[in-house]
């Protein structure tokens, strides 16, 4: 059944063994403990500063580190499963890609913005930083879900996470915009990028494949353990890096508002888009979660919880309409097969809190920020800039990122044509047991009435 | 199949609208930043008082907030998907009523608890808090699961969060009680609550749907997703919102022995129930949760570790018993048609709960508590009264829980038993398809033989 | 079709009461709130030392402990799951032993080395370290997984946590080695221990349950979702009870890049073995969290980031070769029926993980760990050891470990084959039918085309 080419036996292993001796050559190389994790240099600082052991900054950010963590792996990883033989495929390929991007970020990242002295400094907020970066991938993986190898995804990984710190390098240390929560960085990159490889590798002939691409009652509830837990910790991703105090306590509220609101603007769009009033599991699953992202760059400043809502009722707004309408012309129109609907969920609402941070920017006042300025728009803060011109450069970083997203994913696109990276043939898309092997007896894979019958005899006999 | 009243097309996005443009609007006019999230404030505050970014309140609660809102969402929701084709509204009704509920929640509690000077300030624990009182509303979507539509579950939660506000108000602030995990606000309260609403909504050809009010091997394991999150981090719920330090500390652990011993109890009677010494998952799945219920009056005070493990025992003891002999006499007696058995999980251990709280406060004494009172029972710190008359409080706090439960939810019965709110009819209960697109093929709908046989065919040809 | 002996009615709620009994009356002798958690002692303490609240252990590590806590019952109990007749048992029977095992190794453990005059003071740490306790039951638990009752598994945890606790205090407390993780008091001892269990009660006939050893594709996602909580959270569990500060950061972090190292290795392995280059989702489920088990001696050293990659690459490699070559070879020539390859994940990782310990030991300098030495290696810190010495002690605990695994796993499975225990029959291993009131319809019991194609009839007529 399985053709050539998509056999893995070779080529998956020597890519990950060759990825990961890179990488670990890499880090002996340059990454060092920083001064949080190293054991004299902790010592030292305390003993110079006269602090305590709880000002390391695990304690301040750890929890936080853990619910993102949760996000990347249990949340990207189960939301994908909703495809009725895909699960295997989603859930694994979202951890390979993962495990392998949070160490290549590392390298990235530091290379870019944590470079010191030729060393590369590594604790909780690297950590953070990492796995931040492989959500753009897993945003990404959402629009090609299905339709690329093991192979194809992890070179879509090594290239994408690379241009990922080059963006967010430009956006965050060169145009010094903020995005707490990566609306612009994450979101909006990884959606664009993702979609733009889907364009790239557009099948014509994946009609092959189309009775694969729904749900069955149970991936249906497997995906809603991803959509709850992606829901519930998103006020953990937003304030995750952000400034300490305030900050972070500001940030986990304004989205923790927003999420609300968006929820119930997702259920009422769904259910007048139906016509018989059902409401869609793939709305629920899908556009309740842009409230998070579209507070990602404003919910730092001080958005106002109200503020926040209305932001979270748009993007549920936004997002349901985008899956009725534009996801089914994306595809017959623009040629862009969008498996998860990532341009509903991380696309348009990345855009749109690009958009309401460079607004909210343009209205930080000192009445307002006080000295909580400094952390907020350190250069308001010290007169190096007005809010408009922060504002500006807000909306500047927003162009940034649309332009790197589809520059790279064209390039990206274009190297994972190569035949040799054993993409799935067209009547084998949505299908784990390309890849895997798949238990016989249910597997999802329709056999399972013939399968179970065979089996009641035995088990009678027995 | 579905007739013109259950369909949502038009009421459910009104309601959903209606209620989120009102909540935004109040939210606009009265809720602010408190000093813990507000820049200006903060660093005023931080400035005024010498602190350092740590004493922020975040610091000490987000992550049990977050353990708590895992609850909410995941535990509640996914406990409730143990009906075989009810898995779609027991997750998503459980997302939508609580995201609703949690902002309702905020203004109500902000009202009668925590307004000052006009403003409602949010924070860490008015998040904590918000959470709570939608446990309530869980609770009773329990008793009334899979018979009522989603307009009539958001009108019971607006009524059911505005009711459990006054009740709070009354217990916390005028009786001056102590409840830390809310065993008489949220549980007792919630749990006659939603058995009154479910007597004022009997059913009694509810026969027609019993068929499908059960459950099938993978439906029981997902509802132990959420059984296992809802007794994990039950030790944050009760800790979550009480005193700094050793309150908190020693609320979660006595709360982690009381689940630990109630859980050994509820397997231990689970098998002497079954003449065949199987034992019951609905039990394991409902009753070891008892044991975060029972301490949740007492858990802050100084119970003890082997107090914690005897209330563990009752709990799992009493809630076991009322599985196998309280729920059906409920129905067949009482008339009252209690889906997920929350009399046995929430209202008796409870009730429980409340009378164990008295007796712990009966005997509170400096020698015991030292410093420490002005934390657990401030009024008996400051002489403003004895150990037994805080004792006498919190016993006519049960009282009022159960009033308020009792009248509240005779006239939100009445009230939801308003025809065009689209109550299912009686062979449509227990069912996801009356307000769901349920994928086709399996759908735990009963066609999977049939539709699998159906797609092997279609596999094979491919 | 379940035979006298394996009836649970009186010998389960016997032994669970009589347990659960002893250890309330013990905990009423013994057990006392530590400093932390006692109301009165804990506001002497701030006041006598100026300190603050957050100088509670609480904050500290409360956060972890949630991470650990999930682990063990969410972890444990749903990788378990992957037997497809077997859920029901996997989770429950994990949640039974590990809430028993909690309680009692608070007694073992404070016995041993926890007494203060008579008294075992509990909380934060005494929790943490009762729940490591349980993860050795849990991983005996899956070597025997399927083929024992519960009541001989109730048997085998207070055996094991008593075993657990002296080995435990002859490495930590006698010896005084270093093992962070427990790789060598949990992994290890509870590896080898339960793998010794297993030969003793070796089935020659298990061939006849051999149908149901298997997996089905619902069955194998509901594992991942174990797998991928214990691999976000082995960080957590690693660093829960290390130092505060540095020591639980940089634990954290080595864990978190050896775990990423090791999922590379195992998907590259796994590949590599198949002749179709198809990944087993055997090996992704279990060898990809080799990865914190091999670091769990090692993680708090000074293990630099690319020594714990190095560490993850060997462990995913060993477990991933362990399941394909040696757990067939452990069956048929050394007798020993390993159901979930717990020798793969935790027992050759966990001894590599030992050796590792002691290597990274023996190059502890000064110059390394500055004034943080005195946390990691107190005796070289204060000069009663060498870094060699050290070293040695390490890998003679390694030894001690194994000595006290296979001995007393030896004595408890001979007490295991006490015929009135209730050992399921040859023909019924890996079935929750014998020990569960199994939902009529589905249960993954191959009746499923019968009964669906009967209730679809129902259906219809209704």
């Amino acid at each position: 059944m399985t053709g050539y080419s998509t056999n893995m036996r070779i080529k998956l292993p020597v890519l990950c063994l060759v990825l990961e001796g890179i990488t670990i050559i890499l880090f002996a190389i340059f990454v060092r403990y920083d001064q949080d994790t190293d054991a004299l240099e902790w010592h030292k600082h305390i003993k110079n500063k006269s602090l305590s052991n709880l000002d390391n900054d695990f304690y301040y950010r750890y929890p936080s580190f853990q619910d993102v963590h949760t996000m990347i792996f249990i949340g990207f990883g189960f939301l994908m499963t909703f495809l009725k033989r895909y699960g295997f495929s989603s859930v694994a390929f979202n951890f390979l890609l993962a495990a392998f991007g949070l160490q290549w970020s590392t390298l990235i990242q530091g290379f870019f913005h944590g470079f010191h002295e030729g060393e590369i400094h590594v604790g909780i907020v690297s950590m953070i930083n990492a796995d931040f970066c492989t959500g753009a991938v897993l945003i990404s993986f959402g629009a090609v879900l299905g339709k690329a190898s093991p192979v194809q995804l992890l070179i879509m990984t090594l290239l994408e996470v690379t241009l990922f710190g080059i963006n967010e390098y430009i956006i965050l240390n060169v145009l010094e915009a903020k995005d707490a929560g990566g609306s612009m960085t994450i979101h909006t990159f990884g959606a664009y990028f993702g979609l733009i490889v889907s364009r790239v590798l557009y099948r014509p002939n994946l009609d092959k494949s189309r009775h694969k691409e729904g749900s069955v009652y149970h991936s249906d509830l497997f995906a809603m353990i991803g959509t709850i837990y992606l829901w519930m910790f998103w006020p953990s991703f937003n304030s995750a890096v952000v400034g300490h105090g305030d900050d972070q306590h500001r940030t986990a509220l304004n989205t923790y508002y927003s999420l609300a609101a968006c929820t119930l603007a997702t259920f009422a769009t769904s259910a007048l888009l139906n016509h018989e009033g059902k409401l869609d599991m793939v709305h629920i699953q899908n556009a309740a979660l842009a409230g998070g992202v579209v507070v990602g760059t404003s919910a730092e400043m001080m958005l106002t919880p109200f503020g926040s809502m209305i932001a979270g009722v748009l993007a549920g707004l936004i997002s349901t309409l985008g899956f009725k309408f534009l996801t089914p012309l994306l595809d017959s129109k623009l040629k862009i097969q969008d498996t998860c609907g990532v341009h509903n969920l991380h696309g348009m609402p990345g855009v749109l809190a690009a958009l309401i941070g460079a607004l909210v920017a343009a209205f930080a006042t000192a009445d307002i920020y006080g000295d909580g300025m400094a952390d907020v728009f350190p250069l308001i803060a010290d007169g190096g800039r007005t809010a408009q011109s922060q504002a500006f450069y807000q909306a500047v970083s927003l162009l940034v990122a649309l332009g790197f997203a589809i520059i790279g994913g064209t390039l990206v696109g274009f190297i994972l044509k190569i035949p040799m990276l054993g993409s799935p043939p067209d009547t084998q898309c949505f299908e784990d047991e390309i890849f895997w092997e798949v238990p016989e007896e249910d597997g999802g894979h329709g056999q399972m009435a013939a399968v179970t019958a065979e089996d009641t005899e035995k088990h009678t006999l027995a």
